[in-house]
């Protein structure tokens, strides 16, 4: 007797625009999670494809690369934050870092980890602003400063150059400090600066990196990526204790073989990307939108009338971002497509047609 | 360009008695999660697929019962925990418990979970082996017990029977005591029983449940599933900051869905079940062969000669569990087939022929 | 034989403006502690000063108080706000905060808590700076506000009114959020306005408080003290867990008793506050100072040259509180007396009568 | 106005057997607090007391001893277990060992650290105890063992000698494991052998000890001794996060001062070690009365009748320290006199001749 319901349940032309994580799974992904089927592997990271998944990111990002596959961003920030710190110290990061916003308070909750945060124009820390939270180093009073963290793109959808983080790494070093970046969508940023991923990480002097698969077409799975050996301790037992260690690993980092052994990373960050700029350049003629935020990558920021956003909404899923000045988020994901971005551009431009603004 | 790799890179004839979880995905499963993709979905839970799991929970585990996804078994039980306790209370276990012995000490450390262990012969906790950890009711000067933590099928591959759970429930709630139920094999527990899962849970008493897919098919995917709901608080928010919200749920609730919907949590550990008892069988009159406990679903514990242990774990994976006495455990999944255990069988016997004691 | 060492070893006499915890004890605390001293008591808080101190926190702060002794003032606070808080939820709080700023991050590390921190002018929070941070209720990605935390007098020197304090339990209640004080200084702040303690707690909508004895005259000493017994769950159990359970706690309770049975707080307090008072006064005059904040209670902000500064700092002891501006902080204490005060402030005079700048 | 109560409100002259903190404070301790009083000191223990307080703990515990005083003995014990553990890393411990079982949880849940506990007959750990628990290195699914802790002397009254320690050290330091001793009461243990307390300590290899002044006549203040300053990082920082730093510090330093600086710790000790000894020949002798435990210091252990520990109860306050076999605890002080013992034996004499059993 099979199940006694229907897949799929839901309709498969759907496309949004509220978060690269609304996609599914790129296609050659789940071919590979098919191929790394079948037999027993070890479990627990002792199988082939996580033994082999190591040269594949050394490849990307240095010969003393070491990555361990976890489940989610958050894991991935919050596993390589606490191996990167002693149990007192603490972490500067953008008022609007991920870390800070959107996860449920998991850095101080599950780490124990106290975050130092610095309110930013755009999402981007700089030196100067790095030193408004990097002080009282030796003063118990103070939590101690001891970790940069950094997001490309950031969650304000813009970029840091290579020489933008390398110019933070070296004040941060300067300063004693490790330098962590969560790159969730750190091949977006790559792709739309058309460099490879270790120029925005290893060779700007990124310590540890969170990298990212699941927005870029993975079903699960991103990886805490020490790129310097003498930054992090203990990451094989934090990932255990923090629950992240996935006992059937051989299926994670087929998914990352496959993304990063090719060259599908780079094909699904253009697209994205490319969309981006497409519904960007489609959408900023329109009377009464107001892009308020640099397009770098997949993130489009918008401000237009509320009653547009409100109609908006019934037709397309995405998300308020501000309320109080009625700017939107729209986010393009490595399947959306050109006829998407039109669809929704043209909708954009009915609603407007009718604003009572 | 397609990857510079060749998938697989594994044997998938190969098969293990090393541990379920060292098998792949059932094909039903793959097939589900393929159903699910394309498309956009709302992230983090909000899918159509997870909605409608709730309903396939209902149907075996009650109408009370509600599931939450999580990524992995150490997480559905610290999850599970943290939820039924305030920041000082403890949690009684088996010394053998996995939360005590296989979790990295991620209770203690992730969760502040203190553990009150009981040394028991089987793995097994009873109203009396309880009594000697409940106590201390309102001293400050003890970890106040709150919890007391089952595992079914249990660590020794011995099983609690409805009664035995029952009768644990009623002495725990007569002692103001929830009970958490670590379902990693609730399947094959059942299965072995020929009750339904509900007999083992809601109907005896359990108030919240760690349920098991990873080791009965699934490519990943546990679930805290809350029984009585008056018997934890705050399961969305402590899932989120334990670092355990898929972004793309709505795989693993298909897989779930596949799982339960209809008989294949029940015909891949009846599977399981059978080669176990079918081994312990081959094997039992093999002269110098002894099982030491007994084989109630898919474990078998056997001693054997220590010269014998290292040239079959040369011929096929599996563990010592207990150096001292040579002891090991073959662990049969839902893909061990009668060839599978007849082969490991003759291996068996052939390597007790040559045995050196 | 006696101690091959002599004490003291210090100079009774010498007062410094650094901090009113630079200060010793009362002299009546110390008969106290004496008086408590000889024969046994019971242990952990089962004494009868310990007893009798619930009646004395009463007769302050209503009918439905309760309180617990803990050591010091990062304890009350941090147990304050655990006892508040369910695993998962936050606490808003100014950015100059205490909690923020000055425990070297214990309410995270030790805590596991979120502070949410809004910048204020005056150290001050507001209903309409608490909506800054008091929103995403029932989103998982959101740390869940759950408590505001207040402290007066502020870090900043300044008071909340008991209408102010009012107006933002008004406004937290009904946002469903509780109240936390933090009263390092509270008996400061009572004396300076001339109110009952109770006008600026209890009355005043606060539910809890950390209440603080060391500033004021203790030995050592602070409590935590529920005043809606509904906004605290589990002290006794947190108190003990976070190591603040005095064994000998009958003399933390004498000294409590001492300071509060009578009206040596409020000697104290107004002592404190007239000496910042009369500090103010002899400076202001001063050309070159400048007082760029309100002086309310104890502690006197100044901006003066550097050099002066340095100056000054040789012959009285004092913090630079912000280095970009130079600004400095002076705190009077329960012992600094109108000698002391006019000895510092022709100091200033002659220090700034030869400023370079 | 004076305070509106009376203190004293105890009887000065009631002496119990139910734990050494029973006790008041020793009067050369309260003369120290006096004599350190008056005047300004710098707060956090840049005070001059606890800048001397160094000298005198090196001249216990040798040149590279550093102490830093807490406020209790289970904060001494969770700062210094967790400076000298990773984040993942767990403590090997007697099950009877005070931090597993008298500490309310405090080391797991605001340390997050795992114990990892052995059965002991009287207390004490062995080389071969240790092995029972002292395993996994290198297994990410086992907490990794680091710490040895050992208590002397132990919860059941008993003594390890120096060779015993050493014995435990060596073994521990070859397994790549530290050690840490709990020394709450080891001025008791090193009066009863008649041996410097480095003999027990720094000598015999001890890492980290837990000091203990409480229950030798102090008013409050314990001390994390740092023996090898390659055992522990960050107690500066821990201490501070974990609520145990003293703003007025001096005082605890003074008291220090004067129980090491002198004899007073040896008088003291010898003189509650001596009434154990009273106490123990007092009783022996009568008749249905059990000493089920070698008396070694100021404990003793007896077994009698449960209706004459119900009577002596009525008229001596003292613990019951396990129900099922009627064993009780008797625990002398600093302040215990010969009168006081010789009134309770003749109490316990009384009674015992009207048992019904």
């Amino acid at each position: 007797m099979g199940p006694d319901f229907l897949i799929p349940r839901h309709d498969p032309q759907l496309i949004s625009f509220a978060s690269d994580n609304y996609a599914g799974v790129h296609p050659e992904i789940l071919e590979a999670v098919a191929a790394a089927n079948g037999g027993h592997q070890i479990s627990y990271g002792d199988d082939v494809y996580t033994a082999a998944l190591q040269d594949t990111f050394r490849r990307h990002f240095g010969e003393r690369a070491q990555a361990w596959p976890v489940f989610n961003g958050t894991a991935a920030n919050v596993v390589s934050l606490r191996a990167m710190t002693a149990h007192w110290e603490a972490v500067i990061c953008a008022e609007s870092a991920h870390i800070n916003t959107d996860e449920g308070g998991a850095p101080e909750v599950a780490g124990g980890i106290k975050l130092l945060t610095v309110p930013t124009p755009d999402g981007k820390l700089t030196p100067e602003l790095i030193d408004r939270q990097a002080w009282g180093f030796g003063d118990v009073h103070r939590a101690q400063p001891r970790v940069v963290s950094l997001s490309n793109t950031t969650e304000l959808g813009t970029l840091y150059t290579p020489d933008e983080i390398a110019a933070v790494c070296a004040h941060a070093h300067d300063l004693g400090l490790l330098v962590h970046l969560d790159g969730s969508r750190l091949t977006n940023a790559a792709a739309a600066l058309d460099v490879p991923m270790r120029a925005l990480t290893t060779d700007a002097g990124v310590d540890v990196l969170s990298f990212g698969g699941t927005k870029i077409g993975l079903l699960y799975g991103e990886a805490v990526v020490v790129l310097n050996p003498d930054a992090a301790r203990g990451v094989d037992y934090i990932r255990k204790t923090f629950m992240q260690l996935s006992s059937k690993m051989r299926f994670v980092s087929a998914q990352f073989e496959t993304l990063l052994g090719g060259d599908l990373w780079l094909r699904n960050a253009r697209q994205a990307n490319a969309m981006g700029r497409r519904l960007a350049e489609a959408v900023r003629p329109i009377p009464g939108v107001r892009l308020p935020r640099p397009v770098e990558a997949n993130a489009v920021f918008a401000i237009l009338p509320k009653d547009v956003v409100v109609r908006l909404q019934k037709r397309f899923r995405f998300y308020m971002w501000n309320e109080a000045v009625s700017e939107v988020r729209w986010m393009c994901a490595f399947d959306t497509t050109e006829a998407d971005v039109d669809a929704f551009a043209a909708a954009v431009a009915e609603e407007m047609a009718t604003a009572s603004s």
